[in-house]
């Protein structure tokens, strides 16, 4: 079968009516049929290891959460202006898996519409209009949040300052610094601070997880001048970073507003804030809040589904394993004189980092570019993250088994000898 | 069975667990335990007529969505960063229903995100920053859409300008004036338009229809002032309004930008933005816009089953025919001397105007709550809209048939003489 053939006019047909924002993974398009727990198959059935996409968590089409999708469906999908017990059995489950103070929950539809509602909740809960965020966030699509992801290359919104993230050890007490200073930037300028924001993993900023509490001197500079701390838990939540559920207890710290999104539903649209509840009073005397899709019934029965099968297959654990077994593989590989410059993370989000120079002529950006083209090629999926992309993003489901440890640690091996 | 062990605690858990911004519909709130068709039944197995939600537009459960969504979900439910059929395939399907201008498709997850996104898009394309809205207009629950939805009590955003709705036939020309002072006023102000955005049929308002093509001269206005018209197809789309598939249609114009939301799924989480090509090059050349869930698979095989079914069903028709033998019983009702100001609509979206004072004592206001929850008592389910409430609000699942027309005329009228 031709490149052609195999295309069907779906490349050309897809440029032509989705709009200009839509782009593709990869120089060579990647032309997906089906997907099976740690697999992705292409429409001639060749396969590929998915050791990039955190929200099948579960692994692709888990069972469980597509069987509980279809039995939800055929009973009731309706919204939470009537009284139904799926959202309330879904909150005790969920505020279960969290400290005592985080009490209360609204259900969303996507990371974005939570950490959208968190800048509201904590402007109304603080009186503030000023976030701290780092320096290559992503927190989000919608017009507030655009404003706070200078990831995409947006420019940062008004009262928005940004750090530079943590990446190495003894970085944290640099960061809560550099906290600090902001803060007074904000006092200087007349702004009052509401919130410092942060991915607890640093996903997009080329992820940061060691020394475990770097956190807290920032949280505590931050709640000493009147600000909340909000947790995005969107990227490392449910579990990936292994020792926790959730990536801020690996710090020590209890955040005063939670969001979470990608993974909550294996895949279905759902999403949340968790809160204290007296942060939620202002917000709510104020706004009628009610978001239609959110906490319908089928997403939380696909919610349910994808904590139960959390604790009954040990995910966390085995994400806690697996992820230290691929850890002393790429830390191995590294050592073998690779251009290898750091490999950090926690549980199965790891961070590969290339240096400058070590191919010869090309810069880690480009040499980090190359490798995930030449992963794909050779059939397996991961992502580039950090600062100009010198990050590889290694984030699959949590099924991952050391036997897909040691295949993506062999082809990179490979990807980085094939220049 | 009491009440009580009807509850089951799950009020209490509901109110101790949920953010205090949840709110049930009705003073005896309603405990839904499964729905089918035009029918939801509550825990002891009592039914009522569901004449008030548009998600589920082709009826609760409909098995050719629901098992379009069990299918795709096996096989297959990831991103647009990968090449998949499905996602092309609903913008063929949804784009051949439009004009041929509008010509190209953004997914995303609920109808907040499609309007927060047309917020973004026309500041991009026209470099302006004001917005013109209606009084009572409701678009969305984020930050930026907060201060476009006035219904919700939230203050106007800056650059966010209101006009009184068109309420009664012959409002249009006086519509369009207040549109042409609102621009007037932008100027003096310095700021410049983006955009008039508006529900086609005036859902929050208090439902305006009549006459068709009222909306041309508001809409010329904001065009020669370089400004461009967003159609908030949330409500109204998808064949409610039994003339046509969107609500803009009736009225002769062609929006630059259309929202979709809610019933597009007919329950799943799926939504999306309709666009000019060109409005979305100066966006997607400033801003890498990516949403995570918009457009997944199982999405789209959801939103073409509904599309399908539409079709195949001929709902559309339906509304039409059914809605003019509702709206007759409506008004046959209001000749016999009830407190009905005025009944509006088109196909099945019809609003019931009550008038001050006709009840001993009560203000409208306070009638038409009366007589929502009265229904309720009665078994049949529907809302309030406009202003103060004083309009009620009919929007059932398009298979509504001429025998539960027939029971919500017959309920309506002892409901009213229950006082």
């Amino acid at each position: 079968m031709t490149e052609t053939s195999v295309d069907d006019g779906v490349l050309s047909r897809r440029a032509r009516l989705l709009g200009p924002t839509y782009h593709h993974f990869y120089e060579q398009p990647l032309l997906i049929e089906r997907a099976e727990d740690v697999w992705m198959y292409d429409r001639e059935g060749r396969r590929y290891l998915d050791a990039y996409n955190n929200v099948p968590i579960l692994g692709h089409g888990h069972p469980q959460v597509v069987d509980a999708i279809c039995e939800q469906s055929r009973v009731l999908n309706t919204h939470t202006r009537y009284i139904t017990e799926q959202p309330v059995q879904l909150a005790e489950e969920l505020l279960g898996t969290m400290p005592a103070d985080l009490d209360s929950v609204i259900f969303t539809c996507t990371g974005s519409e939570s950490n959208d509602l968190a800048v509201q909740v904590s402007r109304a809960a603080t009186g503030g209009s000023g976030f701290i965020i780092t320096d290559c966030a992503y927190h989000g699509a919608t017009d507030v949040l655009a404003g706070m992801s200078p990831e995409e290359g947006n420019s940062l919104g008004a009262g928005v300052y940004a750090v530079r993230p943590p990446l190495r050890p003894g970085d944290g007490q640099r960061f809560a610094a550099d906290v600090s200073r902001c803060i007074e930037q904000m006092r200087a300028a007349g702004v009052r601070i509401a919130a410092l924001l942060l991915d607890t993993i640093f996903s997009s900023d080329g992820i940061a997880a060691e020394p475990r509490g770097f956190l807290q001197e920032a949280v505590r500079a931050v709640r000493s001048a009147g600000g909340l701390f909000i947790a995005d838990e969107v990227q490392p939540g449910f579990g990936r970073l292994g020792e926790a559920l959730w990536g801020f207890q690996r710090h020590g710290v209890v955040p005063d507003l939670v969001t979470l999104g990608k993974p909550m539903g294996n895949g279905y649209p759902v999403a949340a804030l968790v809160a204290r509840r007296e942060l939620l009073a202002e917000f709510a005397r104020t706004r009628k809040y009610f978001n239609t899709f959110g906490g319908n019934n089928v997403a939380c029965a696909a919610a349910r589904a994808v904590l139960r099968v959390i604790r009954d297959e040990g995910l966390m654990q085995n994400a806690q394993r697996t992820g230290a077994y691929l850890m002393e593989g790429l830390r191995s590989l590294a050592g073998r004189g690779a251009a290898i410059q750091d490999v950090r993370g926690a549980g199965l989000f790891i961070g590969v980092e290339f240096r400058d120079g070590a191919a010869q002529g090309a810069d880690a950006s480009a040499e980090v570019r190359r490798i995930v083209n030449e992963l794909r090629a050779r059939g397996v999926l991961v992502g580039a993250t950090g600062r100009g992309g010198t990050v590889l993003k290694i984030r699959p489901p949590l099924t991952f088994a050391p036997v897909h440890a040691d295949l993506l640690v062999q082809e990179l091996e490979r990807a980085i000898g094939a220049c």
